[in-house]
């Protein structure tokens, strides 16, 4: 199939911030090109927003089920492929469903549903569709991740003990919601967020990376959440107890009032033989730590990396990729997956390799567990799915 | 006009390394689309090489001079508006002249031409011709470059004394020319690359990068050029000492046989109060340093940036941006410019900051001094163009 | 007074670690002499160590016992002023109460005692005794730990909302209480460490440490402690939620199973405005951050810093010093205050900034606290004195 | 020989920097005491600095001539063994001499003399006397600079090819020797700095590093020296192309008006296979590299290094040792082959490792030809001694 697949956005509006990274995201491979959109659920907005992104006026909708339904009708060589949502919260799990429902591969933005509830219905409607279906977890596309979850699978680090994630923010540090910011507005209200404020948003990634690089699944929990700003709706910090299957343990802290910090989200995991630390501060970097040798540093690019690092960057060592790319490379994983379906091909297991409908339930499970475990008197909380 | 930019490429066939790089650039920002090609001299790779960007056959070209005459004949609304150049050095000339010739704009890989007088060439037919040129000088594309820039321009550090440039790579620590790696072969090669091997490579950009973030020229240098790897033809390595208008003096040196570097090109420079630092390999940091405070870290995305570096970055800060969006900067600045000359409206000064002939012209100027100096047995060689 | 401290050790014998740290620490500054010891409860052993450092024969004790009562038997010219006492935790308390009781000032290694009753009843001693008492938690000795500490008592930082520290270490990942490591097994020995392992090697001083730059007293924990080594009869690993008085809250962690880990304790804490952020492995360098300013490095021997900061460093900026200077410090400071208080002389307020018997009353709750936490079923525990 | 080596001091008195250093470093390990002093040429002052030392009125003394001479008259078990000379250049070379003429041992501070003709009567007179010599080039003192030395030595890096060392300070940007700032007086005065500012300063330091650890010497230079503070009469910066036996060159720059640096010497050596790097701000981590596996980061304590390295620390890694315990190694390895020597006992290689008269001679043949490099208009001067 030599044309490039057609993408459709949902969402993502001149002033969303999102919206603008999927899309550098989609198209920067050269795999996907941007061919419709409903940016806004107001519709002078979305003809704007499309205007700007050059689009063709016929192909800027003024609601979700709108585009889904048009597209639809449109003959094959020109209706989009998938759609890319990139609403709030609140507004994931519907259009998900009629994109599913009416043919159209999906991808994300996390977390995946306003509620566990939701999240499991969509499990459902995806696994019946039998469509693809991604879930922008960022930080696994990056190739030093993806390194860190390969040198711990071979055990080469002994058995794991030590899981250390952490997420630290503070553009939340000041009472921003009763400002025009719109961003932060979304992000404090439960209506539009959910039961969660700083776990939803940024604990579900650390959440996310614990799993991925540990390759283990998490069995309890115990968390203190906080409203650090008075007036807040929800808590904008927590620090989190875990516990993993095969005992080992660790903790997972994600705060958006640390006053002077950006989003260097940082993971550390240690077995018997050796550990590994990463943080996206330092995205081409890799430090790989033994008991009684020296450390190494493992960089993006080197002939050294396995397959899943080297299938995901772009340049030679030294030229540094970063958010961007990593966002990339999930929608690049997606497309070649996509291709090869539409091909009839078997995709390569570095293909397969992106963030799909398992951890979105376990995202939303996070949510609802950490929640009940801030409000439990007891230490641990089970996690349930 | 509501439309992306076409781009035409000239070069970067499926083995190159640049022309990827080129091509992501391009489109990243959604400004720009490549609507055709002329990959390769070879007409068979040229379209093997098309099919695999997904475009039409009939778009893709079996040499530079089939495309820019045939895309020529195009109408308005199909025809590419400008080529980008990504041919070894050896090819820069000829097709950037019949482009210009033919009405279209240029995007041009550094440096500029294979000899001066070519480059002296280009600017004549650049300038009468009144179109825009861009010389892909990557890392003036970096936003903590242009803002060390602002702040040098500023005052701030008060008059300049010294500026360190360096660029160490280690990639040719080997005879590799005699292998199959192809960019070995070329870069290595005085009939491709011109009379300057690292020098020509690498060490245009530092020259570049002193220039422009210190806002002097300079005005004589002392070179030691050297050839590391027995049976190489060009230098693989060289430090030279600068001295600049003003008074300012320091060095540049540029190194392919740093066994173990990767491509942390890194400046230092140093006023009478206070100086700058920044390196490549931690591309969203510049360190501004004073005589008697504390040293202060400035970060992309940051509110406190000046407005060159606020407009060549796309996402908050800690989410880092590296190689691929400070050469997307470039693409971007030029689509803003070429968009703004064709709608008829004034470009704004952030957007008329590329890189562009004269820079071209100083770079090939770098490159035969610093080769004369290198075989002077003087110690100042006057910096002539 | 012009001549230097006699010091007298207890404990420190050749085989020893942290033995040979404090008598480095409290000559290197010139204030203070090596003059007697009891280096071992074996008389031989004392004896040769006694020898290799250079002591003549007669100042050489078989025990502790003997030293003090013959110590206290010299004329005041000749007699040694304090004792440092290194042995392990179970023997603290004996010989630092014989030594009061018979008019010898006091250094102690932390933690403090065997358990918290016995630190409570050293308080009374030495409350008794007048005399000068420092307990050695090494890292509020380091300078740039002093500067952050004065940054946030000015309020800079506004209210205080998280506090982390952090103390990662590894050498305890494999079984070495079985090996002939001394070190590893007393510290693993529950008869000689007390109830705590991690929590009381290290742990302390990650709880020292936070109080100290905090200002803020902890009021309740959740703990959860860890045996990740087989056959291990005390923790060695844990984290552990804070609740501080004011609101503010964070987490320590100490473990001894990170393969490949150091010594690197850490240290952030985040107000409203601010954070500031620190690690040993950089230890001359304080990062404070600011909500919407670039991040200023603070530099150990620069200028601009508080008067604790400068008082505690001997050299210009950029000679960087390091963990026995810090040691050296509080022996410094304890030298210099026992020297005013022996010349009637009111020390500054920088010489009396020592750790003392308060801060070894609470390592000890802390301790106490921190296994009842982790033993409880309850989410939080308060923290009792 | 159970005893401390009894050491004199010339010079570092109250207001000296140096001095102090020297002080510590020669006490830290406890194999050395301070007994005499000659702290200034004024008796006053001197007097006044012995007792700040808590030394006997009677070993303070006005001048050195009167400190050697009436020491030499003490007893054995009393007069000095060695005396430690930390004045001005011009005060090096009369002291010393005195010091070797009358059998006492000597510590002196570099550069070793005024000028290269007295550098080599000074070695002739120390070879006559037979006695111990060693010159205080403080930064061949740590351990991870002997480690690299190791290595080189090894010939795991190859043939080497790049020596790039540099020296960058601040602290004369401005006119400060119109203050009563007196080491910036001292130091940029001719007569008794000598010929050369910074190049005789830190220069010396910088280039006894890249001989120390490449093993190579240098064979050529080509100097750029400059004065960029009006009014100044010394060299207050400068950089310097390196040509070494062998065929590998490089670079040296030392300045002292780079506003903002402080002390951050830095060393990184290529060959063939792989390079080395280490800086003074991060003196515990030595990064070795390689053509194509990971970085490798050694550090200070860890038990994978070389004899050199573990000799030459004291505490577990992770314990950050710095400048002051660099500059204690040199004194120790002095010491532990004096008392080899008082002893009749075969030092070991490790303890011999400390620099002398030769590097004193080379050191001022770097300033000879430093300074007549940088006059002459030729691109090379030959190194000449």
């Amino acid at each position: 199939m030599s044309r490039k697949l057609r993408m459709g956005m949902i969402g993502g509006g001149k002033d969303a911030f999102i919206g603008g990274v999927h899309r550098i995201a989609a198209i920067m491979d050269g795999e996907t090109e941007l061919v419709c959109g409903a940016f806004s659920s107001n519709r002078e907005k979305s003809k704007e927003s499309g205007a700007l992104l050059h689009l063709p006026a016929e192909r800027v909708y003024g609601s979700y089920e709108e585009m889904i339904l048009e597209e639809k009708e449109l003959p094959e060589g020109i209706r989009m492929d998938f759609v890319s949502i990139v609403t709030p919260n609140h507004v994931h799990f519907a259009p998900a469903k009629l994109a599913l429902e009416n043919g159209f591969h999906v991808v994300l933005d996390k977390p995946m549903t306003f509620s566990l509830e939701e999240a499991k219905e969509l499990k459902k409607i995806a696994d019946n569709s039998g469509l693809l279906f991604c879930l922008t977890h960022t930080y696994t596309g990056y190739p030093m991740i993806k390194e860190a979850r390969e040198i711990v699978a071979s055990g080469k680090l002994g058995k794991l003990r030590k899981v250390y994630v952490e997420y630290p923010q503070g553009w939340l540090s000041k009472y921003l919601e009763v400002t025009d910011y719109k961003q932060a507005q979304w992000r404090t209200d439960p209506k539009r967020s959910g039961i969660a404020g700083a776990m939803g948003d940024i604990g579900t990634h650390a959440f996310n990376m614990a799993e991925y690089v540990s390759g283990l699944k998490v069995t309890s929990i115990c968390a203190d959440l906080n409203i650090n700003v008075p007036g807040r709706l929800l808590d904008d910090d927590g620090t989190v107890l875990l516990k993993f299957e095969g005992g080992a343990s660790g903790f997972l802290f994600a705060t958006q009032v640390a006053a002077g910090e950006e989003n260097n989200v940082k993971i550390r995991i240690y077995g018997e033989e050796g550990g590994i630390e990463w943080q996206q501060e330092d995205a081409n970097t890799l430090k790989v730590k033994w008991f009684d040798q020296p450390t190494q540093v493992l960089r993006t690019g080197a002939p050294y990396l396995g397959s899943f690092a080297k299938h995901n960057y772009r340049v030679p060592p030294g030229h540094p990729e970063g958010y961007l790319e990593a966002f990339a490379n999930l929608y690049r994983n997606f497309a070649l997956t996509l291709r090869a379906r539409l091909d009839g091909r078997t995709p390569e297991k570095e293909w397969l390799d992106f963030p799909g409908i398992e951890e979105g339930i376990r995202g939303m499970a996070f949510i609802e567990n950490v929640v009940k475990s801030g409000r439990s008197e007891r230490k641990w909380t089970e996690f349930e799915l």
